[in-house]
């Protein structure tokens, strides 16, 4: 993990030329809120206030979970494969989200339950499944080792093809489970106040569910200062090449995107891994999942989206994007505002 | 008025064959939250579940205050004619959004304080400018009717023009400070609840601006019940005009989006006045105005997005467009998914 030792501060000079050019505008100081400064942060990001995210792509984490076996969700294993193809294959719900904003969509096994035929899904596979965390670790050190290089190595490719925007996404069925008992483990609730209905579970679900969080936490006892022990003990593979995307995102300087609740989740264990991850990270909606807003405040975080997504795949994510598409068209107009004659609506303040 | 004895409800039927549409989806049933809420509803206003808003218009009404001359605001009233002419050319902010978005725009001059040279600019002028609210009645009831007329006339002329969305802006110097009288009035909140720094007041400022709205209140007492006796006393033209315009989206079934807290208290007013308006209207972003909360609560609407925006002119309206259209892209792909392998996903909830 020599990358995560190498992750630096992101950039305060291009922050503040960013800021300055945003004051350059012909607008009330800071009248656009939050996604001025999200501006701000891509230039700190990469550098350079001059800021290009016309190249993005959302990656969809995907695997399968053990726990699943306990009754928590309301359709099996199987259908993960299923929707992984069809996100590999371009028939899913991110798809047509993405395709409209211009954003390219690329699918990731890091540990289906079966063997999934498509051509078009990159195969990352670190093991059919996890275990059962309600009975054990799900996953041995080496295999959340290598879940998490998957994520780290998918933004080093991805930006050596020239995106500039990556937006974490994920499929695996019986993921909420896993992710609120290391919502539990670390914002330090009962596993009561951070479980949901995930997908659309029934009460009787829920019951189980939040019975397969109690076990896990019992059986496996993780430490909540030690990300990487939550992780592995409560982890899926999805969630661990997530968290190793945002590492990565640091690593390699490259923006990228919170999700809803899992990639929350994923996003407070790489900030809790190395802090100076939230500097390169931008959330986008506040998840129905009662575990969504302390997770982003572990992250320092604010979503600037709040209406009830639950969707997953990246979906929430890819909806950030064209308003940071807005926000850059007012940034970058900059110079034609210089030139108008209504300075003085700046000058006054 | 009789175009406002005229409003009829929304068509429910359309809003439960659109709900049909989403939930044949492959995807977790009401997944897409409110934004999945927000498509049915486009369904209600027109009627019919094949939503077309790809020619939509965002509709900026400005206006002057008298009571600017009680030292509330940050820059002179003269600001309001430029920004006008500048929107109406196409160099201001909300220009460089709306371009992004393929929204077009169009600046109304419902009482600007002077005469603006702009060929561009529609001359709709009820008077230059509203009396001063801290001493009098900002207008007379002809004026009144006159400004609420403008903004109904307008949607009919959009519509006739083809736009399936209409966004409201403003512009005028000074209106928040007729906003936080209005809300203080509608809400029955002591002045300093509902007063804010506007577009970035001094703390000198604020305090000026909170007496003014106090006086305002006292001078005019206005009847909270009628929100006619409201917005003739205390509101601007453009507020009166934003009302007109909520009230025309009902008469001729066109959907409007409220922008910030100046729209969200000419559409609560538009709701008190005809409550069946509230089935026609979206709302986009919470404003960072302390007002804006309970004025949406009044027209039974939610906020998608909350990111502190307070710039005006349409521009927060206006980021819900590309919301609503990557909703609509998910909308619209359902043929497409259900001739996928992964119907399952649906049938077994």
């Amino acid at each position: 993990m020599d990358r995560i030792k190498a992750i630096v501060p992101t950039d305060k000079g291009a922050y503040a030329r960013a800021k300055a050019r945003w004051d350059s505008i012909a607008k009330p100081l800071g009248s656009f809120g939050l996604l001025e400064e999200a501006v701000c942060r891509l230039a700190a990001v990469t550098g350079s206030e001059d800021i290009d995210i016309s190249k993005r792509c959302a990656a969809v984490m995907c695997a399968d979970h053990g726990v699943v076996a306990e009754g928590v969700t309301q359709c099996g294993s199987e259908v993960t494969a299923e929707c992984a193809a069809a996100i590999a294959e371009g028939r899913s719900n991110i798809n047509a989200v993405a395709e409209r904003f211009g954003i390219d969509v690329v699918a990731v096994d890091v540990g289906i339950g079966r063997d999934v035929r498509c051509d078009r899904l990159i195969d990352r596979k670190v093991a059919c499944g996890t275990a059962d965390i309600a009975r054990g670790a799900a996953m041995t050190s080496e295999q959340a080792e290598r879940a998490l290089t998957v994520g780290m190595d998918i933004i080093g490719e991805l930006k050596a093809k020239g995106y500039g925007l990556i937006i974490t996404g994920e499929m695996g069925i019986g993921n909420t489970t896993s992710v609120s008992a290391i919502a539990s483990v670390l914002l330090g609730l009962p596993p009561e106040r951070v479980t949901g209905r995930g997908a659309g579970l029934s009460s009787e679900g829920l019951s189980r569910k939040l019975k397969a969080v109690q076990r896990a936490i019992a059986v496996n006892r993780p430490d909540p200062r030690d990300p990487y022990d939550v992780l592995r003990k409560l982890g899926g593979f999805e969630i661990a090449a997530m968290t190793g995307m945002f590492l990565g995102g640091a690593y390699y300087r490259v923006p990228v995107v919170i999700d809803g609740v899992i990639s929350a989740a994923a996003a407070a264990l790489a900030c809790m891994t190395e802090p100076l991850c939230g500097e390169y990270m931008l959330a986008s909606h506040i998840s129905h999942e009662p575990a969504s807003e302390g997770l982003l405040r572990i992250c320092g975080q604010r979503a600037v989206i709040d209406a009830e997504l639950r969707l997953g795949e990246g979906t929430g994510g890819a909806l950030l994007v064209p308003l940071l598409d807005g926000a850059l068209a007012l940034y970058n107009n900059s110079h034609r505002f210089a030139e108008t004659a209504i300075e003085r609506y700046v000058e006054l303040k």
